[in-house]
């Protein structure tokens, strides 16, 4: 009991000299961004003026003009737009499909997989073949031949953390397309990577290789995943009439949005905060990643507005074409090998914008040990959780050694229920919510700019 | 180092036999929760087929035998109703109000607060004067004479935790009629209790005593309260014309609904989980308390799923009036003091529907120190939060000595913008988010019944 106390001592004063400034800050963060925050306003804007905003699209021209205006704004010391040559696929006009068994006719819900290859103008008729897994599909051999393949293994509603679940089904999506190729097949549709049982079919990214024929694929609704299952059940020999008329274009070039507050005692010591300013097509990309970009831009105007410089550079990286080819993160991770300035430590908000809970940090364990120390003054929006394991897809694409890899963690109940569908709009994200996360990614960046790694 | 690993190992050892079996019905619980929980279901059955339940309604009776064919369907031991004797007053079929200035005419969305009296048949019409609190209004004296007085203080948004800013506000709505009431005022708008700003009134109890004069209270929309704050500073002579016809009827008798599972190795140990079966007549009392309702009856049949007796008594009680009375708690309390069980906990969810993540208890630290010893196993569904303070309107009700108070704690950023008001339906519950509040709910009564208190 003595050792404890001595110890608990230990802690409190070697602890007090170094949090208490924290603390102050965290509050005036917490407090200005309650008050004054313009997260869910820049949301507002993003989502109505700018629109979706696919790599290659109009939007994303109109996106990085519009992040580029909020960041010189937001008052940060440079504001700068890093090359990128990014794909441009297109949707198209048409995607429809329809189940023709004996008995009748029923539309399905679908839409193309991004980097899908059309089917024939008038479309694609074949009978359909119902798998659960990749492994499946290899085993069919020329069971598939000339066949759809629909692959239908739902979420694991049983896992709490939904990213967990979708991680674990969305092979079928990723990978669908050119497994059921190689073994013959003509189209491909996947159940929608989602919790949710209803009629929004959700898109997403899929491996295309020049080596290996391209098939035409569309995600398919939960809801009407059940449909075709029931009826396959019913008549295994109906068949779906699928037609698509999306497209990859020529890569165009676009740009990275780059906005910095130089670090005042150690400004080649880089803390990056970090979204991707494109999103799919449908919906508006409210919570992905919409949320996350107004989430780095406010943290940046609520520490510009504390009126104290950071003792290490803070950058905003807006990155590119995270959807469908992450070449934006690609880049810029190549471009800093010939920096002498380091990365000492990335956050990325990519998981919506939901009540934030805390961060998961990818990094060895006294990193992970190190931003334990922040916990309690995170919790000030309790937001102190830190879990091992995390990051994103953009961030974790420096290779320069020494980096802390660490993502924003919000409540992920709801993500699922509108990522990469029509749903993901502006109604969808709390104010407050938004707020909360943004609030979180400030402090945590503050922190770590004053006391480096 | 070393002592540390020795203290890490006794932990270890000290730990294991208890909590392995408890990880292991925690597991059990989650998965069956979130694979086949009854929790929306019920609430979809809840908020429709019954709809709002305010005290004294037909709406409260058929809850009642709705509660009591729920909880028989669940299996649980025994099934009864306890009478309480309820307050009985009715909205009406008019609220309505309108400014009335030198330059128009503009309607204001307002709704009774319950209680309230109602206004001549043809309303009242009276200059406003507003106010921002109820130090404010008492030393108004004369000033506040025949006059509507409008109390207009906002909740405090930089306070993280919403119950805290309602808190903080509600003053107003519970007291700012009997305060204005005392300075001659012959009319009350306040504010509505929520961090929105929209159009939706929200309503709530306030107080009534039969030795102040009893004057026509309604609550106004957010906008409108803005609306009304800029006019009067344009015109301060303005009028504003608001009519109500709610009444106050003769109470009625009515009932607590309980269901219990008795404990198998100490029956008169009893575990209660409990949440209010009424609701306001706004809505349909989907957050409050419809989702604590279904929480604590799919929380039971999750329990009785185990066919694993608990050692103590699990007893569910579904309150009566706790929106405008309590008296269903305060007969509840009143009726144990006379029994020879004992109440070792009682756990309530009265926060809404929305992702747990953990719960607040109102007990000595010893207890609090016993509860934080499940936080791991709570991790299960991410609910392992211990703080202290907390419990439930209801619950704390109960006197006997020895009750360790707990209530759950849900994430509360959407609470007030739907709470006693309109917006209070199904559609703004997420089924997942619900179902992971009973599976935190099942997890802790469970623990508690095994190792009691």
């Amino acid at each position: 009991m003595k050792i404890y106390s001595v110890l608990l001592l230990w802690i409190v004063v070697a602890f007090l000299p170094a949090q208490q400034p924290h603390q102050n800050i965290a509050v005036q963060l917490k407090d200005n961004g309650l008050k004054d925050g313009e997260a869910y306003a820049m949301l507002v804007d993003l989502t109505t003026t700018v629109g979706n905003r696919l790599s290659g699209s109009l939007g994303y021209d109109k996106a990085v003009k519009w992040a580029q205006r909020q960041l010189m704004r937001c008052g940060v010391d440079t504001v700068w737009l890093e090359p990128v040559t990014i794909p441009h696929w297109t949707r198209g006009n048409i995607e429809k499909a329809e189940i023709i068994s004996k008995r009748n006719k029923r539309p399905i819900s679908i839409c193309a997989l991004g980097g899908s290859v059309a089917t024939a103008a008038d479309g694609i008729t074949a009978r359909v073949i119902e798998v659960h897994s990749l492994e499946e599909v290899r085993s069919l051999g020329a069971l598939a031949k000339g066949k759809i393949v629909f692959y239908n293994r739902p979420f694991d509603n049983t896992i709490v953390n939904t990213f967990e679940a979708y991680g674990k089904a969305v092979d079928q999506r990723g990978r669908g397309a050119v497994e059921a190729a190689q073994v013959g097949a003509i189209g491909v549709l996947v159940r929608s990577m989602t919790n949710a049982i209803d009629r929004n079919p959700h898109t997403g990214a899929m491996r295309v290789y020049d080596s290996i024929p391209k098939i035409p694929a569309a995600a398919i609704s939960t809801v009407d995943a059940e449909v075709l299952s029931a009826a396959l059940k019913n008549d295994a020999s109906l068949v779906v009439h699928m037609t698509l008329n999306c497209k990859t274009m020529p890569d165009v070039p676009s740009y990275n949005v780059i906005g910095e507050i130089r670090g005042k005692e150690f400004p080649d010591e880089i803390v990056l905060i970090g979204a991707h300013l494109d999103s799919w097509d449908k919906g508006t990309g409210a919570h992905d990643d919409g949320s996350g970009v107004v989430q780095c831009i406010d943290a940046l105007r609520l520490i510009k507005k504390l009126q104290i410089p950071p003792k290490r550079t803070i950058r905003c990286v807006l990155f590119a074409n995270e959807e469908n080819g992450i070449r934006g993160a690609k880049t810029y991770a190549a471009n800093i090998n010939n920096s002498l300035k380091r990365h000492i430590a990335a956050i990325e908000s990519d998981e919506g914008g939901f009540t934030p809970r805390g961060f998961g940090v990818t990094s060895d364990s006294a990193a992970l040990k190190k931003l334990g120390q922040y916990s309690e003054i995170l919790d000030v929006v309790n937001a102190g959780n830190f879990d091992h394991g995390g990051g994103g897809a953009d961030i974790e694409q420096i290779t320069t050694p020494g980096t802390v890899f660490i993502g924003l963690r919000p409540d992920n109940q709801r993500y699922f229920d509108y990522h990469h569908s029509d749903l993901d709009t502006i109604d969808k994200v709390h104010p407050r919510e938004l707020q909360l996360g943004c609030i979180a990614m400030a402090i945590l960046t503050w922190c770590i700019s004053q006391d480096g790694f």
